[in-house]
Order: structure tokens, then sequence, then C-alpha cells
């Protein structure tokens, strides 16, 4: 393989000011885990806002995006977790309470819920399958909204 | 189902500073775009900087690691080319350069070699076909860093 062209592959990524641990044992500093969180948070905006409004009626149900967006969602839904590191609990300009280190066990069960949620969405293969999965997912959304994410 | 749970839910992530159009087919705004796109590449540093680690011998190959974080870019691959829509042309706080609009062919041509790559890495059997892969990898992302995307 050509190492160079890697190599500056790999200094536009970093020049994108985003930041990684070339380890892939070590840790990301705090506020690049943060960082990433958001990241996954905003692309859920994306991905599960269209959704939404289909599972509210107030979008028409369309198959292809539903399909999607709930493989999309699937790969999201399982990115967060690793970022709410010890070393991110004083972190600046993140919502997450202290709930989140103090009380890991309740914080996994909310993600494992919504994991569950996101599951049964990818398997729901017609409208009143999906109207259902998508009802779950919103439920299971609060679970870590609710408690473990400052309001303001 | 609860609309009224899903509805803070949406709340919740409207709440997130997101944004995103609840009309599947409405455009989101060119601000809302650019950040996604962000949010997408954000995510890249976080799962193939450990690949292209691995790739560069700087840290150990490791199966599994390289499985799911090329499962993941697989889905963020397919991310960010939507949001390069027209109306996001003289958005503000982005590298891309005009070429991404005045030549959407080549653009097209560039976001393909690279979805083709990533392929090649989820299909990565072994150490050998995940370097070569990876090498691929490397390779497109310049079509798009190099000719679409301002070094500063």
């Amino acid at each position: 393989m050509n190492q160079k062209i890697l190599s500056s592959c790999l200094a536009l990524v970093l020049g994108a000011g985003v930041g990684y641990a070339l380890d892939a044992y070590a840790q990301a500093k705090p506020e690049v885990l943060v960082k990433q969180r958001q990241a996954v948070m905003i692309l859920h905006g994306k991905y599960w806002g269209p959704l939404g409004g289909m599972a509210k009626g107030k979008v028409p149900y369309n198959a292809e995006i539903v399909a999607r967006n709930a493989r999309f969602l699937d790969a999201l839904s399982q990115m967060p977790w690793d970022g709410f590191h010890p070393s991110t609990k004083d972190a600046q300009n993140t919502k997450a309470l202290p709930a989140v280190y103090d009380d890991p066990a309740k914080f996994k069960e909310a993600q494992d819920r919504y994991r569950a949620a996101i599951g049964k969405l990818v398997a729901a293969g017609d409208e009143g399958a999906f109207k259902a999965a998508a009802g779950e997912v919103g439920k299971s959304c609060g679970g870590c909204h609710n408690d473990f994410r400052a309001k303001k």
C-alpha cells in the first residue's frame, strides 16, 4: 500500500480539526470524546427526524426512507456510549449529567432499551410495525434524555 | 403509540440544538446541512483513525475493531453527500470549495471511488486484505479532500 498517500489522508482527517487517538486502545481527549458524542446526536437528528414525522403522521410513510434511516440509526445508536468515558465527567460544553458516571448500570439499561427499540425499527416490515417500533424508540430516547441530560 | 412521549423525544432532539426538517422531503437549512456533514467527518475520525494506525503498522491489527469500524464507516460513508446541497454553496464555516457545486460529476466520481474502497474494507477477511483495502481508502479520501476542500 501507498504509505505516503495514506499518511496524507490521515493528515487531512487530522487537519479537519477532529483529532483522534492513533492507538486503537488509547483514550482520546475528553473534549474530542464530547465532540464525537455530539456528532452522533446531530446525525440522530438527521435520520430520526423524518421517521418521527412519519410516526406522528405529519409526513407520508415512505418505506425506503424508513429502511435506510433505520439502518443508519442502527449504526449510530452503537456509537455514543464509549464516549461517556469517566475522563469526560468534568468536560465543558456538554449537557451530560453526573448521573452518567454515578449510575452507570441505569445508564446502560437505558442504552440497552434504546438499542432494542432500534432493533425493532430495523426489523419493521410495514407501516404498522414501523409506527409501533417508532413509538418504542421515542419512549426509549427519554431513558437517557430525561435522567442523564441537563434540560438546559 | 404514545404521541406525547414521542413528542417529548422529538422536542429533546430538537433541544439538542440540532434542528432538522420534520418533513422528510423538505430541505434542512444550509447551516444544519453543514453541521451534519461535519458531524459525519468527526465520526470518520473516530472510526477511521485506529484503522489508519493499523494500516501503517503503528497499532497492532485487531480484526474485531476492523470489522466493527468498517461496518460503521460503511454507514458513515453514505451520509455526507446529500448535505452538499446547492443551498450550502455560500454557507459559512465550511471548507467545501465551489468545485463541489461546479463539478458535481467529478465530485460524484470521487464519492463513488471512496464508497467502493470502503466496500473492500468491509469485505476484507484478513490482515493482508485489510491493509490493501485501507490503502485504497486512504487514496480515495484525497479524491474529495484534495480537490473539493480548502486546505485552510
